[in-house]
């Protein structure tokens, strides 16, 4: 009898939020590594927002997943089979497994992992989304000491990172999550100095009044995670020469509020207070993943900078969990378990 | 009989575009300078879009005018008295007159002007629009060579020259300008590569495709004087890691379109396509005005680098010039002789 497989693939494209009939199940014969290839058996899948933009067949910064494709994504495993000099069978590697249960990958696309850090910390802390808050806030945000920070999504795998990175470079950091017991992790766990709960607060008027307070002297980076009402209640509060790294706007995904164009008045506040936007895809930056390992890895070691993840069970929940992840039912790096 | 001074005061705040009753005008007896102080004759008056906001009594970057107070600008004249070492009567000097026949002003806020520079060339391609130009394409654009750019209003005064020096450190350089006589200006004298005659164009769709034509490789620099259809237009156009400098948005001065939100489809696009958007305000760059001086004077000296004057006469046309220059009626720099 060969061997199987499962991946999760992509019926159909979404029509705004993403539902579990978007989704298949799909057995298949293990694959075999040919020349230079590995056959990695994974076992653990990142869930990240960015997927939702692959389930969509529009011209993007990556190709669209195709309909019946299996999901893009990144896993942590073990090698199962090696034609590749520099892995061997129990290696515990990462790559671009997609969202199954097994992969054959080139050499040159996986990354071997420290045996003393946790692999799941691959894919989250150490991974795409510290990566992401590393870069963006260093590059695009700048840091000052005794400015102020808000991120929103804050106790997200990103929003968590950029919240004690600006920190640790001296500045005030104003977290925004939905809920009380989010709102708690921000503060007690990754140490922001003032958090602000959005789902208490119908609009962006009232969202502002409570920002207003957590961040008396203004806003000098605003991290953008969110859009929506958000992007709205903070943009009055920006101080001149503020800076928004734009990473993600998960507000919209699931489609726009119907409103008068917000675009005049964000331009003005953009021109008027001498702002700069700047969009962020971390595929871009790369070139500068070793020297994020070796400046955070240790202080993530040292218990400096803390991570939540959250640890779905079995393949088969992937689509659930992401679905629930998009509406914020996670409190931290959204991981499945295969 | 005291001499008389002549003054154009702010009357009203306007509502949308400017009109001729919102601006008054006011006599007073000639003011005399007190230590340290020099009176001045103006024999120019720049006319900028920048006014425009000064009539608000919103937040913004500078003060507003007060009802009363004399609309503020940037003049030229001749030392009538000193009471400042360094400034003697008859010299020629530049400082922020206001629209006003004559003005006292600190030696410290007047600069004397070369006497083989036209003294107009000290508002315009040698002043406030050509800095502005030069220092946004710099600083923000950063030109490449091979790369195309894209800037509307662009036989105004900083347009021409954001095009010109595009064009000097290599690029292509496309005009989008009001009308057949504007783009053939646009072509002969300022040496743009191609033109879009955006009243040729009713809706960003169709601005687009000629916008397309004229930029067959994408939009790498996106100089944003104009917002509205234009920016609409340009958007889908830009290339990855593409850059807007945001100088104005004179489309929107006199109110905004009614259209649904603008603001996702926006922010998708700098997000996918890792652009930056940064607001420019030339106020705070004037560390580097004498470099701009050193660098560019001997290019305007030379002929390399062309600009063109709208040159209204008397004090009393300068309301109803401002207006028409917001309206698009002028074709170079617009200055007052008074």
């Amino acid at each position: 009898m060969t061997e199987q497989m499962t991946r999760i693939a992509l019926a159909r494209r979404p029509d705004g939020m993403p539902v579990p009939e978007d989704f298949s199940r799909e057995t298949a014969p293990l694959p075999r590594p040919a020349e230079g290839e590995v056959l990695v058996a994974t076992e653990y899948l990142s869930l990240d927002p960015y997927m939702r933009g692959r389930m969509q067949d529009v011209k993007s910064y990556a190709p669209s997943v195709d309909i019946g494709g299996t999901m893009t994504g990144q896993g942590v495993g073990r090698v199962l089979a090696s034609k590749a000099e520099g892995f061997a069978k129990g290696d515990r590697v990462t790559g671009m497994t997609g969202w199954a249960s097994h992969a054959v990958l080139p050499a040159g696309e996986l990354r071997k992992l420290d045996a003393d850090v946790s692999p799941t910390s691959a894919l989250g802390v150490l991974g795409m989304p510290g990566f992401t808050a590393w870069t963006g806030l260093k590059k695009y945000g700048r840091p000052e000491a005794g400015q102020t920070l808000v991120v929103g999504a804050a106790t997200g795998p990103v929003g968590s990172m950029v919240g004690q990175l600006a920190k640790l470079a001296g500045m005030r950091t104003v977290a925004v999550a939905g809920g009380a017991e989010k709102c708690a992790l921000a503060r007690d766990t990754f140490g922001f100095d003032a958090t602000v709960d959005h789902r208490a607060h119908d609009d962006a008027e009232g969202l502002r009044a409570a920002l207003a307070e957590a961040a008396p002297d203004g806003v000098d980076i605003y991290w953008e995670n969110v859009g929506g009402k958000l992007l709205e209640a903070v943009m009055p509060l920006m101080n001149t020469h503020g800076r928004i790294p734009l990473c993600g706007t998960i507000a919209w995904y699931g489609g726009f509020e119907d409103v008068a164009d917000r675009l005049p008045g964000f331009m003005r506040s953009m021109l008027v207070k001498r702002l700069q936007l700047t969009g962020l895809i971390i595929f871009d930056h790369w070139d500068a993943f070793p020297q994020f390992l070796e400046e955070v890895t240790p202080k993530v070691k040292a218990g400096e900078i803390a991570f939540l993840e959250d640890i779905a069970e079995g393949l088969e929940t992937a689509p659930q969990t992401f679905i629930s992840m998009l509406q914020g039912g996670n409190r931290g790096k959204q991981i499945v378990k295969i």
